[in-house]
Order: structure tokens, then sequence, then C-alpha cells
């Protein structure tokens, strides 16, 4: 699995996202990392220093001090890429970084490439594909439940599961291809029976996986949500109103920086992503006098609906009309009685016939936590923090995984038809080649590249 | 002049830049940065850890964990500030470094104010206090020269050259002191020649220091560079000549990401920012018919002109009295003769005789680098790349030179009016004084938080 090639040249990068901070860190990895670093380094000889140790002292480029920094080694083994490791702390400027990335090349080292770094680390052992992938899906994630899935999809949960059914299979396919060896003799060292019996079990938990790859898009997407209602309904009041405690909230440590994102709440972990809502942004929605056919086209692209409707205006029967009509495929939706602080309890009494109806008054901020929970109940994703449970979030991975499938029903339908062994093993190894991409057992150039030209460089 | 009040608390930030980034870090400083990070650290007891080592662990809330993480250790008083500090290495995730940070300061960390790490390494006698104004230029710096002011003052050039000033000034103020003690006596141990002569050396250095301020100001802050001619002279060709090559050399290293500042150049290390550009950077500058008052406006907010002219359009006398009328002031100017792709030699050496003119073809780029080093020659900072000169680029220092050598001024004036020691001597202390708030052996909270405020929080 490792390919020699990544231990001929050594790579440089900045590590730290760009910009002033205090400080930058500029990664080197390879043989010549420490080398390279020593040559410019000034204050002590960093070839004679331990693993993991830190060190004082001025980069200079000849006599000219490019700055004072903080150098940490890694000795191969023991780093990141399993390879030499040099992290240069600099002073966090942009300028100084550039000086100092230029003179390394200058000293041999070459620019890493996007994900290089990890990909090394993949190469080298220091963990699987679906692990390595995750190290990308971790810097990304956004909310508690992605960084969570990420978390342990990085520690190696999703990984264990599949190199365990992959290791039954393999028991399998080395048992009929040991017939092969007796050829003529008739023999049948891998039970049939069991074998299906195995297939049918690997089928049971590939489906199982890829029916959570709803749920782990959701946690790695966000929840799709539309608001739909009437104009005068209020709907751009509500937007604005649950944006605006997200902004609050978002922000509520200062000194860390996280972005808030226009149009994303965050509740309980789960990220909802409110969709078209560019009409609705504005103070008042009287502008949009949405058709029937705009309607439609914002539904199919939600998987959460919130229909809001002004108590004030309508009857509890054409609410119920128009839910009906709106939502036929019972897509998941919360009805929502807006401007309650206007209407009767006698009025509000009425709509008791809505189901799961929430009664709010979005101008005074009124029973919004009710909303909020109403939303978070609709997604449903209660299994998910038992932490038992395995989440496909990637593409590539439920991609391999229908692959596996396709392949484990053309060896039972092989089996049922009472097939020769070694068509009955073609079938498995093509299962055994899809889970194991999953993994990286199996990998090709084709596939790296496309993983990881999609990381950052310095990772 | 150690605050022991900072030794009582134990602060957090983020010390690289917001953003996505493989990595970012988090540093603690006081006392207790390495028993709090401990308490929610799991891989080894770091308080049985030296110096100076790095340990990979997880960091976890309760049971959640929050990152795989690097923890590096300084215990005091080998820190950047002298006290216990710890640099958490995690993943790059704004969410990540937020949960961190939150849970830090959940177990007694308080959230660092601006510049407090570099507060506390001042207040605890790690460097003085232009040293650790030159922390936060050297940050900021974006140019050769700017960061190798900010370096040499960070190192302690500047903070030497003024100590030694006040040593000497400090040894007669106390002879003087001295003779005060004997009262009555009469007795001189300060030598009044002496003194004399020596305050008259001190302000002759510090009227170069403060000369040196105009070259400082530049350094940092840029040329203030404006380009003047008659529409259809060509500026706005040669403006996007110029800020198009820089573009270029910028991003010449890919995967840094220096930014690109609009209307700067940096020619040789220094930055010539060009002001009053706004109707300049389109194609063509047809447009910009300019009065009288306002190229007069534009003139005074500069520091360098380049006067620009269509050597087709124009004789030579022309151009001569135009330049007399635009700069009577006699500005540093560049003239430079445009379209020189379109006129005969002998139109060209008709112009010989306007002082110091470059001949250029901004639409060809011809002779360009020419321009540049006509430009270079006119800020004329050669006397800088000797090195061995002392550039004041901080505005509050000037403030302080300026003060202290009013003070020396009295105690000349003092000596010649024959006024008694103890009259003499208070204008000594006030000289010593303003100096000594330079390096910070005078400080007050005042002087403190305006100058810390002013840096970035983590640093």
């Amino acid at each position: 699995m490792i390919n020699q090639l990544y231990n001929t040249d050594t790579i440089v990068a900045v590590a730290t996202a760009p910009g002033v901070g205090a400080i930058a860190v500029i990664r080197l990895s390879g043989p010549e990392a420490i080398n390279i670093t020593n040559s410019v380094f000034k204050g002590k000889d960093l070839a004679k220093q331990t693993s993991h140790s830190i060190h004082f002292g001025t980069i200079r480029d000849e006599d000219k001090v490019l700055d004072e920094v903080l150098v940490s080694l890694f000795v191969a083994p023991h780093s990141y890429t399993k390879e030499n490791v040099v992290e240069i702390s600099c002073h966090g400027s942009d300028f100084i970084v550039q000086q100092i990335v230029k003179l390394l090349l200058k000293k041999g080292a070459r620019l890493a490439n996007a994900g290089e770094f990890t990909k090394r680390a993949f190469l080298n052992g220091q963990f699987d594909l679906a692990q390595a992938e995750a190290v990308a899906d971790l810097i990304s994630s956004d909310s508690a439940l992605s960084h969570e899935v990420a978390m342990k999809q990085m520690r190696g949960g999703f990984s264990q599961e599949i190199k365990r059914l992959r290791a039954e299979l393999v028991h399998f396919a080395s048992m009929i291809e040991l017939e092969l060896d007796f050829g003529e003799e008739d023999v049948e060292f891998a039970d049939r029976d069991q074998l299906r019996s195995l297939i049918l079990n690997i089928q049971k938990i590939i489906r199982e996986l890829l029916k959570s790859f709803e749920l782990g898009n959701v946690i790695k997407n966000g929840v799709p949500t539309v608001i739909v209602g009437k104009p005068n309904a209020g709907k751009s009041t509500l937007l604005n109103k649950l944006l605006n405690e997200e902004k609050a909230i978002v922000s509520d440590v200062p000194g860390t920086t996280r972005d808030f994102i226009e149009d994303e709440i965050n509740i309980e972990g789960i990220t909802f992503r409110f969709i078209d809502t560019a009409g609705l942004r504005e103070t008042t929605d009287k502008v949009e006098a949405i058709g029937v056919e705009r309607t439609m086209q914002k539904l199919s692209q939600s998987s959460l609906i919130i229909y809001l409707f002004d108590i004030t205006e309508v009857t509890a029967t054409e609410v119920q009309a128009e839910l009906d009509r709106l939502n036929p495929q019972k897509l998941p939706l919360v009805a929502v009685a807006n401007k309650i602080d206007r209407a009767s309890d006698d009025k509000v009494k009425a709509f008791e016939s809505i189901e799961g109806l929430v009664t709010i008054s979005a101008a005074e901020g009124a029973n919004l936590d009710e909303l909020k929970q109403a939303l978070v109940e609709k997604v449903n994703l209660g299994k998910l923090n038992t932490q038992s449970q395995t989440i496909v979030t990637n593409l590539r991975h439920v991609d391999s995984l229908n692959k596996t499938y396709a392949a484990l029903d053309d060896v039972l339908n092989g089996l049922g038809l009472g097939m020769s062994g070694d068509l009955v093993a073609a079938d498995i190894r093509r299962a055994l080649y899809s889970l194991g991409e999953i993994t990286g057992e199996i990998t090709t150039d084709d596939l790296l590249d496309n993983i990881f030209t999609k990381f950052c460089i310095g990772k």
C-alpha cells in the first residue's frame, strides 16, 4: 500500500487559515523536512533534537532574519504523515509567511498539493481512506451533529463496520477459491447455505447504511427547509427573527470567529438551511405574490416545510384544505399559526384540529422555542443520539455500497442457479473490490486524486 | 515592573487567523494553563511533562470527543509570556475551535483581551515596550522594508539606542541630586560643561531619530504617490500596467495567500500607495477633465508626484512650464513622457532639457523598469540599506522624543541661567520620564491600554 514515490520529496504548505492572525503555521513533511528547516534555522542543531520537541530560534535567509519562530519536530514515523514533519510557528503576517515558504522552496522543498499531507498519511498507513475523508468533513463541520459524525468516522467507526463485513466475505472467497484448486474433485469447502445467509446479512447491513445516508446528508448539508404561506402571513418577520437569534448565538463567544451563514439556523445541533428566501429577507413580504407553480417548485426542493398563516385572516377549514392541496405527498410539514397576539383564545381554539399546529407571534417572538422543537422533531434524528448507529455521509461511499449490493445480488443469483465456484468467486471478488474502495484497501490514482484535491492546501 | 495582578488568572484565545485552514491554534497563558488543559485532555498527564514538549491526544467534554489535537507545553518562565503557556493545535474548523474555547472557559480560563499575551510578556519582562509594539508592526508588515524595520525594533535595536541615552542622563541626574544632599556646601559633582555637551549630543541623536520618522512613516504606511497629467496622457493605462504587474508578482507563490492590495505597488521593498485613483482605474481617463484646484489638492496629499504627458501632443517648453506651475514647492517629482512608440527620435531628443525625464510607452509596457527605478531613487531610502540606521516608525515614539527634546532644552536654559541643582534635576527627570515611556521603563495603565488594544486578540 505504501507508495515509495511519496517518500522521495519534501513538501511544504501553510497550514493555518490565510489572513492576519497572531501566529501562522508552516508545515513540512518528507525525508528532508528537518534538514531543510535546519539549513535556515539558527538557535540549535535541529538534527540532534528528539521527536515532539519545540525549539525557539530565528529563520534566516543568509544573514537576514525573516522571523523569530518556534519549530516543532516530529521524527518519522511519529508524525501525522509518518514522515519527518516540521511545523514552523511564525508571526501571522502573510508577508512573512510568504518569505519563509519561498526560502524553504529555495532550499529544496516543493509546495504541497491540496490534501497531500493527509494523502501521505493514508498511503503510509496512518489511517484508512474513509478516515482520511472524515478529516476534510471535520474541518468543514459547522454543527454539533456534523462534527459528531465526522469525528466518529475519523476515529474509525465506519471503517470498522466495513472491514468486518469484508473480512467475513474474504473468508468465503478463499474457501471457494480453494475448491477451484481441487479442480475436478467436486469438493465444497464453502458451505453454500452459510454463504447465502452471510450475504443476506451483509445486504441487510448495507441497506441500513444506505438508509442512514438520508440522515447523513441532512447532517452534513443541513435540512433544506422552506417557509410558505400567503403574502402578509409574516414569513419575512419569522425568518428574520430566527436568523437574528442565530446570529446572536453564533457570536456568543467573542474572540472566536465562527462565520454566521446567511439563511441557516442551528437547533440542537441540526442545521436547517432555508431555501429560496431571496425575497423574504426584506422586512415585509408584501411583494411576494407567489404563484402556485412557484410554490410547488420550492416545495420540491425542500425536505421540511413550514406552512405559515395569519390566524386572524383564515378559518381552520381553509387552512386544512390548503395543507392538503400543498402537500399531497405528506412531506414533513409544520403548520404554524402566526399573530396569535391579535387573536382571541376562542379563535385559537378553533384551530385545534390542525395536526401538530404551533401557534406563535413572529412579531413578538412568542413561542419560537416551541416552533424550533417542532422542527427538530419532524427531522427525527432521535436515533442518532444513541451514538451507536453508523451514519453514511459521503456520496462516494453510497456509490460503493450500491455496487457491493449489486455484486452480492449476483452472488445470490449464481448460488441459486448452482453456478460453478469460479463464477461465484468472481462476483464475490467484485463485492470485495467495491467494499475495499471505501476504506482504501483498493485504490486507484484517479480515486485518490478525486478525494484529496477536494482538501485544502496544508492539510 | 511585574504587575502581580497578571499572574492571577489564565487567559485563552485563538491565535491563528479566522476561517478554514488545515489547523487552528488555541493559546492559553497563566498559572492554570496546564491544569485547565489537563482537565479536558486525554492521552497523558500533562502536569508531568517537560517544557517545550508536544503531546497527542483528544480534547473531551465529559465523554464527548471534541477533537484529536496536539498540545504544546511551555512551562513558566520558559514561554512567550513567561507564564505557563499551552498551545492546542486542533483541526481548523471554526465550529471545533469555538467548542474547545467554550470548554476551556467553562474550566476556568477567561477570554484574553486584544494584545494581552504580549502585554503579559512585557509586564513579565520578556521585552520592553518598543519591542512589544514592534510585534504588532511585524504582524502587519507587508513589504520587505516594513518587515525589516519592525524586525529590527522587535529584536531591540531601537530600544538599545534609547536606553543608552537614558543611562547617560541618569548618571548626571544622580550626580546633581547628590549635590542636593550636601545642601549649603556648594559642591558640584556634576560637571556642568560635560552635562551641557552630553545634552547637546542627545539632542542631536533625537533630531536624527525624529528625522528618520519621515522615512519610517513611508516604510510603514507606503509613499503616497499621485499620477497627474492631462486627459489622454495615458494615466489609467500606466496605473493599470503597474498594478497588474504587481498582481502577478504577489501571486507568484501558489499556496500562500498574501493579499493583493489595490492601488499599491511594491518596488525593491518600498510600498508606493497611489492616492485618489478612483477615476483612473477605468481603461480610459477621457472622462477626467481635472481642474486646477482638484490637481493641487491631490498634490498636497502626496509625497511623490508622477507627472505624465503625451510626448506627441506637447513641446518641452510647455511641459517645463506646467512642471513649474504644478510643483513650486519642489516635491519629489518624476516627469514621464508617454507614447514614445509614436514619437520620432528627434522628438524625444527635444525633451532632453526636462530634468530626470523618463520616457516610456505605457501601452507597450516599454521602459517601465526605468520608471520604477526613478521612483525608488526619488524616495531615496539608500541609507536604510546599510542596516545600521535606527528608524522611528511609531507616532507615539515621536511624541515622546519631542517631549524629551523640549525637556532637554529646559535643562540647557537652566544651566545657562545658572539655575539651582534641584530645578535642573527636575528638568532632567522630565526628559528621563519621556524617554522611559518609549521603552516602558515608565508606564501608566492608560498608556498600556492604548498600545495593546490595537493588537489582535490572540497575540
